[in-house]
């Protein structure tokens, strides 16, 4: 991959990718409203990425809840996927719920203007904020992390298939590497575990943090790839639970569904930082995609 | 239990301790607005049930999006928990977000006005909505119900501890069989696992239906007693996957928890319905019992 040499950086959130992507901007004229400028560079298949879509209304929330508070960080959120969100401007109107001693709660709501003025809405979420570095140090954690090869022994998404590269461009800003046990269906011969795993960094290597493990827990290929269902799975509902800051270095990022039924499936993610901690687990609802 | 005799009515939903205790009225003067009676009966620990006010504001919904076009199925429900809910009456302000072919999404709100009318929002959902009457029929789910003795060898809820069953009083509403395994906690003897299952149904005999697959979900003793913490876990946020419409008969609930951190835990439960199908799926945010 091209972009190799620009890791050792180790970005700090900032002028990156990822955030310039979900940048949002306060409305001087309206308290709680903001504006964005949803980047083409992060599309999948028929719209924005809705990881990204989620991790921007994370991005207006944090600075509603951070304010005060301190509650800049995404405990629990809630994203309803009500329409594919398109290259271009778009509005986020949040609303403090609830404000507490230990948490907070908020809600946002990401919308986009047609040219004809015509506005609908993309995204709506509800969510519990607090301080992640006030949380104790108790780890209890029973989960272990999947057993995978290091980063170089893993197969680069680039060599995925022309036709997902063709849909995928947020691709060009990730460094994504998947277990080789799990690629089965690039050439044809998925595993039909329903498993996806891969490394996972940000390919001009802006460091992992709350915000972006919203984006991590969706940014692999489908789990139904490996099911051999290659096509587009539109996400419903997205809810993902962050526990902790991530280290610095590569997430480990495991996908799975036990249930795909009735024209629908269900999609868990669990994220592990370079420490091997439990940082993100994360459930959506997604449709099927159509034969 | 003293209920046996009752069960094989097999009660249809419709006048039952269940339908009483999610009952909404319709508000003739405002459009989408709803009354409700929280009644004392479900109360667990500090406040009503999590599961049963989550049934109560999805039926709200169910009302407002199955009007038309016969939405009136959660397939996905994420309840965000505001504030302990009391006995007592309480409004639900429903809003229709997005009305769609297949699916459509609302949002609700519950809340309850204290006696010098300060009025606090308890619960606040998001939801999608569809006919699962209308999914296809093909299941190709992975998981497999855990392997459990048959109900008469599992051990009854009101065998619990009497100081837990002194806070819940939704236990006399349920008919709840504990998997032996699992209930080493009531002894001082916890497994450790970090999981607790049960056979359950509605004492009065009422049958499952989707509704009752959102109390089914938060029914059972919390996950943290297997883990030896017998305290109160309050839910801060709750997301329930409805799959299929639940067959008459015994529902299989079973709990695990992979990642007890930070003062916080995840808490997935799996239904299955007497036909062997996975009926629904949730994850929950909660707060680990203070010592």
């Amino acid at each position: 991959m091209s972009r190799m040499s620009a890791i050792d950086t180790a970005a700090l959130p900032g002028d990156t990718e990822f955030d310039r992507g979900t940048a949002v901007t306060g409305d001087p004229g309206e308290p709680g409203r903001y504006h964005a400028d949803l980047d083409g560079g992060w599309r999948i298949g028929g719209g924005i990425n809705g990881g990204l879509l989620l991790a921007t209304a994370a991005r207006a929330l944090s600075h509603e809840l951070g304010a005060g508070s301190g509650h800049s960080d995404p405990y629990s959120i809630s994203g309803y996927y009500l329409s594919a969100a398109r290259p271009g401007p778009a509005t986020l109107r949040t609303e403090v719920v609830r404000r507490g001693r230990t948490v907070s709660n908020g809600q946002v709501s990401l919308t986009q203007a047609a040219q004809d003025g015509t506005v609908t809405e993309r995204l709506r979420a509800l969510a519990t904020y607090g301080d992640l570095d006030r949380l104790t140090q108790d780890v209890r954690t029973s989960a272990a992390p999947p057993e995978m090869p290091p980063p170089d022994r893993c197969v680069g998404a680039d060599q995925a298939p022309p036709e997902f590269l063709a849909q995928a461009d947020l691709l060009h800003r990730l460094d994504l590497r998947l277990d080789p046990a799990c690629v089965g269906w690039a050439l044809g011969a998925p595993s039909g575990n329903g498993t996806i795993r891969g490394w996972l960094r940000l390919a001009d290597g802006r460091r992992p943090d709350p915000l972006a493990l919203l984006l991590a827990v969706d940014a692999l290929p489908p789990v139904t790839f490996d099911l051999g269902m290659l096509g587009w799975t539109p996400t419903l509902e997205l809810t993902v639970h962050v526990r902790a800051k991530p280290a610095p270095g590569w997430l480990l990022v495991s996908h799975s569904t036990r249930n795909v039924a009735g024209g629908y499936l269900e999609e868990d993610a669990e994220v592990w930082d370079s420490a091997g901690r439990l940082v993100a687990q994360s459930r959506q609802l997604a449709a099927v995609p159509r034969p």
